[in-house]
């Protein structure tokens, strides 16, 4: 670790932080099952186990001798400003780990062996280092460590929801967080949003308004956000919109869960450009300020539990991240983690922390800079092929004015602008979200005369067939629809506009000349249905 | 992988084995949560990205290249008979993965990326493989893989366990199990066992004279067992006794959970001895005809559910097992695992294969054989410590003819008996179950005396702390006591035996000099308590 590394660590101690608020009582969110919960017994046990020439015959685990792994040793790209030293050729750097290293070392044995459930104390002096560093809460916090946020949000379901609960979500939201809760019988309370995350306002009204006879249900006690770069709609909730949203969530005793896998994955708006831009660090402190403020930045109440993973900054098949949250939460976290799951796999924390020691804490945000400048020069690459395929006009100036972004059209025989798809500019993440407009599309209005239950899902339906036909694959986004119960799918009865319907774009895996061809393929495809014959 | 492998290769394929038995429908034990689990939609996406030409948009996994890690290497002990190829020095064997190897060898990014749920298909061939090897069930069934039996465990229950329910389990039991059910305000209805596993009379009894008013609660519908070396007790359940205990299955429509980490864990009686002997392998055919068959082995129905696991014959670290289960749980179980952890790490999946491909199956079954010897080893050092320090008598020449096993005495002041602990000799696992004697102790006689709650409870928590102050560490019994609820706690309640308790030693961790010792230690404890002043 660098110094600024180690001042950090002098600084921080795990699992409390000095100077911050104290959180205010938010025991209450626990639900009856997470609550009924007990401390392990064994806790007496290790009180003993540090006794001074104690011999232990209480333990239950294997012996390490027996354990056929003796050394690991990994190659891993540098990053870019990463000092130079240990770098064995060009770019790579190796991270070496034996059995009963020497001091300063990290020994591998204890990463083989069964770990406490709260995880390696490096990995979560780690962790209170980058929270510390990137996120600076006010209010004390503990970090827990987790095998992925797919697993850390059935934690916090488990932890928060009783049944038949209402869980408040943007509009459109990442379908396996849904799918956790949907055979607990939780409903989605969703709300709208705007180019700038969901709607502080439409938040408000809709706790305001909650009819709970009519719904069945108290108040939804939960607000679940993607809030960089979002999953499906690439939306990034401005620094503003988040201090309204957190005031809400004050007034209304809401658990805001933020889910932030792409947090820096944050990007410039896009300008329209023929050329690549080429990677131009900044230094670190300059990179962080350039990242829209967490939730967590700015929780003064231990509200926030938030989601932190590797996956989509060194790599998914790690499972490996954590919770920062309020330790009345994370003590119950451990507690669930300790009978449901126990530590993340120990090759995951090995590297993890050897990865951290190789490059420092400041290697890794340099690191980042440069996935950032991946995933921006590719979000690049599928806004200049709508650029290249078709018209695209800001909304304002196009047959939609009421649209959000920019409206992308094909002109037809007379030179007149139709709209075929609108989106934002997403400023994070892999994705781009569409919104198609179906009005005039002369397939579309013959379904519409057919008085089916959902015209616009059966032309969707179709139009993604057509284009799969076509060999472009796009991702419907009925997937990402909000689930409000059996009774309110159709695009009528979700309340959604008539005559359109959602597709997802994503430009994370594709080349630069897939993304073209897709694109045009998709050209294609959309002058079939779009244009008069 | 060596010939025998290959051969096993040929005849089974991913997840379905042909000329096996259809198993009974036994859909009606997947509660109401579990069958309300909808398949992700995104199968249709897959279905279409087989396509050739196909350019996807729709995939959301993060670019392969922006992955930091280029290599892992692994220095492994080699199994005693191991083919010597490949061999670094004496008895180290390396494992290289790479990013795109050449073909045959493991590509390293698959275990970086995302993964499907149901694990990686080499890992999935890899289990089906030793499946058939180790115990050829005779029906069908399926293989998914997932992060340990704790987790496994966690999914079964959530698969087939209502609220308040009650599971059939051994008298005395793994508390991390029954950990997790507790808040679900499920309840142990607990067997009893004799020296070869809780008895199929018993769990007869139980079934037949089940009493739903009182209970407040139909009959139980799983049985989870530790089958081999169970923790805490030691037990291996017999040959025999399975037979039985499998047709009381049958009979009243019980799942059986097979939760077998110590399966390859299972030894040969003591015998008192000086030295310890030496390793002799046999051919591994030997090796697998000496094991107890496994519930699995003789599951003609398709009503178990087997937890495999890695972590005693690998390492705990790895968090890595998998299910064999009817392909009608297995489904259910891939639902949950997409929406609840996603596959296992990929490093602990990559490395797990690579040492497969390293040392075969069969290198794998002699290493489980060494593994075998040193746990065997290490029960004799402690067995041999009793017979040093104690008068060890089988039980019907003991003052507690009625005793299980051994009778673990002290001499009193006129050479008469007085006997402290009984044990069954553990064939398998890492633990011995001991069931101590308080009649006639002068302390307990005391307690006795003052009308205690439990004044077993309050003579073991206080022999606990003398052990502890003389700095010798057991578990105490209180740990495994199944959970009926918090009416049955005390000694009376739970209807056990009076004036007796229980403790576990464990002889997996110590050194044989640290196991004399201790048990030095206890004598001397004991001899404070037991022996007359």
């Amino acid at each position: 670790m660098n110094k600024s590394d180690q001042q950090h660590r002098t600084a921080t101690t795990m699992g409390s932080i000095k100077d911050k608020l104290t959180p205010v009582d938010l025991s209450h969110h626990i639900n009856v099952k997470s609550k009924s919960r007990h401390p392990s017994p064994l806790k007496d046990i290790i009180k003993f186990m540090g006794y001074d020439g104690m011999i232990s015959l209480a333990g239950g685990l294997p012996h390490p001798s027996l354990f056929p792994l003796e050394q690991a040793k990994f190659e891993c790209l540098a990053p870019p400003a990463a000092p130079s030293q240990k770098t064995t050729e060009a770019g790579l750097v190796s991270l070496n780990l034996g059995r009963g290293s020497s001091p300063g070392d990290l020994d591998l044995t204890q990463f083989l062996q069964y770990g406490s459930g709260a995880g390696n104390r490096q990995m979560i002096q780690l962790a209170t280092q980058l929270t510390e560093r990137v996120h600076a809460p006010p209010c004390e916090y503990e970090c827990l460590l987790h095998p992925g946020n797919t697993n850390a949000w059935a934690k916090v379901v488990g932890l928060l929801c009783e049944d038949n609960d209402y869980v408040i979500v943007e509009e459109y939201t990442y379908p396996s967080a849904q799918a956790l809760w949907i055979p607990l019988g939780i409903k989605a309370a969703p709300v709208a949003a705007d180019a700038e995350g969901i709607l502080a306002t439409s938040l408000r009204d809709l706790l305001e308004n909650w009819d709970e006879k009519a719904r069945g249900r108290g108040r939804p006690k939960l607000l679940y956000l993607v809030s960089v770069g979002s999953n499906p709609t690439g939306i990034t909730i401005s620094a503003r919109r988040r201090k309204e949203i957190y005031e809400v969530c004050v007034e209304f005793d809401l658990i805001i869960v933020e889910d932030d896998p792409y947090y820096f994955l944050q990007f410039p708006g896009y300008s329209p450009q023929k050329e690549d831009k080429p990677f131009q660090p900044v230094p670190t402190q300059d990179f962080l300020k350039s990242l829209t403020p967490s939730f967590l930045s700015m929780d003064t109440q231990g509200r926030v539990i938030r989601l932190e993973s590797f996956s989509k900054t060194l790599f998914p098949g790690l499972r490996l991240g954590y919770f920062v949250a309020n330790p009345v939460f994370t003590e119950r976290l451990l507690r669930v983690t300790e009978v449901e799951t126990q530590d993340p796999a120990g090759l995951s924390q090995a590297f993890t922390l050897a990865l951290f020691k190789q490059w420092g804490i400041d290697g890794y945000l340099s690191w980042l800079q440069s996935l950032q400048h991946q995933y921006e020069t590719r979000r690049n690459w599928l806004l200049s092929a709508f650029y290249d395929q078709f018209t695209v006009v800001p909304a304002a100036d196009s047959p939609v004015p009421t649209a959000q972004g920019d409206v992308v059209c094909i002109q037809d025989k007379n030179g007149k602008l139709r709209p075929v798809f609108s989106y934002v500019d997403p400023g994070a993440g892999m994705f781009v979200w569409s919104k198609f407009y179906f009005e005039g599309v002369p397939r579309f209005t013959e379904l519409e005369g057919q008085s089916l239950e959902d015209p616009e899902q059966a032309f969707a339906q179709e139009l993604w067939e057509a284009l799969a036909a076509g060999l472009v694959l796009l991702t419907p986004g009925s997937y990402y629809h909000a689930w409000q119960g059996a009774d309110k799918v159709s695009t009528k009865a979700r309340g959604a506009d008539p005559r359109s319907a959602y597709f997802r774009f994503s430009f994370a895996t594709p080349t630069k000349e897939q993304i073209h061809e897709g694109v045009k393929r998709l050209r294609k495809v959309v002058g079939e249905f779009w244009e008069e014959k």
